[in-house]
């Protein structure tokens, strides 16, 4: 029998980015203790994170949940080789980042005109301008910075954002310096042959880029999605513990892809993460805890395929 | 801007077989009527479908969720050029098929050793070579044959099943004259590199059979394993309305692909499915009203990408 030896473009090693302190527990009711946010943080970085958003510098009652993000990075004990990463939209924000001893900080913009417009009164373009500021600041400070393009694969607003949309806010933001681009899927609307286009064409036409990918699992694409992306050529992953986070436009719905599940889905394709998978299923439990209610986490509900294996060896 | 045109090889079309009215309610506590399960297939049919399986021709007492198979079978109004499909295990329930009126029947095993020896006291081989009196009375009756391979990519008793032991039950199919064949993940272990390897290999191996894939989305993968499963050129997938279908080694898991997360991805990715998913949103809806319970679906949480869309374009 004739067995082939044709395979895809699998990367050996990806970077799982953890952004539940941040993008999942501002869309929690729960709010957090400092002391809890702090305690997850460490035990993320302590399952094997290299990189982890703890959370944001905005405005208190903007997103209460995240108003203690100056004492939460205070806190935190620093691990060597650590990205401790947060969001900042605004001069004060990057000012109070600083102060923090945060070194690194994450624009957000969003590629889709009217939902920029609606959010801001501002172009996209004219968003990433004004995040001149902070890149000046970031330089005389040392900060790093990370860009990130919201509804980057679509929009409830204008429905489909045109690539030739999302190259003009990528443009923008290497005009004031930034090396590091995340494109961002909050409300669940990319496919995976779309981010395999969008990936292939921005990082051929972007080349010193480092690109980011931030997927949600809203319609069930979320893992299929990570994997356009991988063949792609793309290595960083954005996901969230437990797999909080919601969607803004379809109450209800699922929220970021959930990190023990990537982590897991990786492990299995033989992708090394470099992440102590039952550790952070233990951290996902512990959110799921303090939040109070259930996740869409799939590996909280069904466990690890190995799992399965071994209990059933346990009894035959 | 240089914008490339490398793209990946998606199949333009995809046959979608509804399994359902098998798979699905098989796993449900609730018993739904023979009223209710015709209603349900000639509303799928009527959405689209051209393969569908109603049931199974099994002992009453093992299933009993599938007692009324031979009066669903009698009942239905057909439709040309759609195949109803239904799964026996042996002659007894072949002859209950051609008795109803069913013209193919899916005849399934196990490929794992353990799971099959733990099953039935005999080997994967040795199941599928005593389908050989199936074959026969099929080819005497002008029916039509599947073949279902069960624990294709791993299993929870054995853990790994080698792809060699699949092309062994393959083999032992083609043997009894077998020329459709479906690779399944009923515990949700399949990951995509392996899902593109074995349909890469099974397909050069075995050029003249029609390979179909079955996946659960009991650890998230179900759609990135379609993908892989499409990228080495399948275009046969199973999937259950509402997602119903569970994992009897993982309660509370999640269980088949649903129907409508399926058709929703390959329409978002411009591949043809033949299927009004307005219409399959509807059989999904009532799925989930006779059952009495929430389902797995993400498309009956989270809506269609255009929904959001064209909700927010009626507000601004």
């Amino acid at each position: 029998m004739d067995i082939g030896t044709k395979t895809l473009p699998w990367p050996s090693r990806v970077i799982v980015c953890e952004v539940g302190p941040r993008d999942g527990l501002q869309n929690e009711k729960a709010m957090l203790t400092t002391e809890q946010k702090v305690e997850l943080i460490e035990r993320v970085v302590q399952a094997g994170a290299k990189i982890i958003e703890i959370g944001s510098f905005v405005h208190p009652q903007a997103v209460p949940q995240m108003a203690d993000t100056d004492e939460v990075a205070k806190r935190i004990k620093r691990v060597d080789g650590v990205e401790y990463r947060a969001l900042v939209l605004n001069l004060r924000g990057i000012e109070r980042a600083e102060a923090a001893g945060i070194k690194k900080v994450k624009l957000t913009v969003s590629a889709s005109r009217a939902h920029s417009l609606a959010n801001s009164k501002r172009t996209p373009e004219e968003v990433v301008r004004s995040f001149s500021e902070c890149a000046e600041y970031a330089a005389r400070h040392g900060l790093e910075l990370s860009g990130a393009i919201a509804t980057s694969f679509g929009c409830s607003l204008q429905g489909n954002v045109p690539l030739e949309q999302v190259f003009s806010v990528i443009a923008c933001f290497r005009e004031i310096g930034v090396k590091e681009l995340s494109l961002s899927d909050s409300t669940g609307m990319a496919n995976p042959r779309q981010v395999y286009e969008y990936c292939t064409k921005v990082r051929a036409a972007f080349p010193k880029v480092t690109w980011v990918l931030h997927f949600h699992n809203t319609r069930g694409m979320g893992l299929a999605n990570v994997m356009a992306g991988m063949l792609a050529g793309i290595v960083h992953f954005d996901a969230s513990f437990a797999g909080i986070g919601g969607c803004p436009f379809a109450p209800g719905a699922t929220g970021n892809i959930a990190t023990e599940d990537l982590i897991h889905m990786c492990h299995e394709m033989g992708i090394a993460t470099g992440y102590d998978l039952d550790a952070m299923l233990a951290v996902a439990r512990s959110v799921r805890e303090m939040i109070g209610h259930d996740t869409a986490s799939f590996l909280l509900k069904a466990g690890k395929c190995s799992d399965i294996v071994n209990a059933k060896s346990d009894n035959h």
